[in-house]
């Protein structure tokens, strides 16, 4: 997505080697335009799959979620919590994700209500890195008997590994921009 | 908002005289085209008033500021954040927020980069129940000079008294469906 690339070359900016700042456009300040061009390519990535649900986390997914559900004639979004609610009272379905950034393992949780076995289930994310959350995120909509129609990045680090691990556990990845490196200050895509 | 009311009293679930509980269509699985709908009378409440950015905070703001985004030209959404991510290297604003339901207290943060003298700012989050997310939404608006527009919140539980304090502030409040108590699984509206 050239339109992508663009806006991560003069707004993202780059932390030594690994990480990429988007907090302008993506996950910190949203620019909403822009979100519903990336929900429309997700569409066209996906296009002629059945979708019933889109699965993503809290917090940075949610925008990018609720864009895409649009193009995939509005069907419901569900974001896995991080931290169980006092109010979260049924059963749900619990997997554990490591934060590499953060050097913590938490829980990531959807009610057993939103998940079910009939789904066709599309999983959306701002980044793809180690892919930890998506990981949990596929184990979670296997959990619940659900198909995963596929895995949606807005960036993927490529070098960080999590889209080879996603395609050996059989999903689809389709992300929006790849980038293969960073050094100094230089994002390459593929 | 008629249509809310009639969703919450269809959909929504009381636990005790004290929560009521949306997450089928709010703030776990997300309906987005009613999202669309809740966006557009938010820029009916605050019409003619000139807001220059959305602030809200993760995770169930978001949707909503995202579609309200839309009936105010797509001006940008700022989602305050709970817990500072490795990559926020710069200044930020800190306003610590106490959470009656869990008990604890945390530290709601945006990037200086993204709240200015110059902003108009409408606050708006899904429940507005003691108040203490927006009241910290606003000292942070104010902090950063900014002028606050409204808060504006999808549902209020008016007995909890947050929106009685957010007056006190001299904020004007707009919530869509105020609730004035539960009882025996019964929700009387105002």
């Amino acid at each position: 997505m050239e339109s992508l690339k663009q806006k991560i070359r003069t707004e993202g900016q780059t932390i030594g080697s690994e990480i990429i700042k988007v907090d302008g456009f993506l996950n910190h300040q949203i620019d909403v335009k822009f979100m519903e061009e990336i929900g429309r390519e997700f569409r066209k990535r996906f296009q002629g799959e059945e979708v019933t649900k889109i699965l993503t986390v809290e917090s940075s997914g949610i925008a990018i979620a609720c864009e895409a559900s649009k193009s995939f004639d509005y069907i419901p979004v569900v974001f896995a919590k991080k931290a169980a609610p006092s109010t979260m009272v049924e059963g749900c379905y619990s997997v554990e994700a490591r934060s590499f950034t953060k050097g913590t393992v938490s829980s990531l949780r959807v009610s057993k209500k939103f998940l079910s076995e009939g789904d066709r289930v599309l999983i959306l994310d701002d980044f793809l890195a180690s892919g930890e959350a998506s990981i949990a995120l596929v184990k979670m909509a296997r959990k619940a008997g659900a198909q995963v129609v596929g895995v949606g990045a807005v960036i993927e680090k490529e070098f960080q590994g999590g889209g080879a691990k996603l395609r050996e556990m059989d999903c689809r990845v389709e992300s929006l921009a790849v980038i293969v490196k960073i050094e100094d200050g230089i994002i390459a895509f593929k």
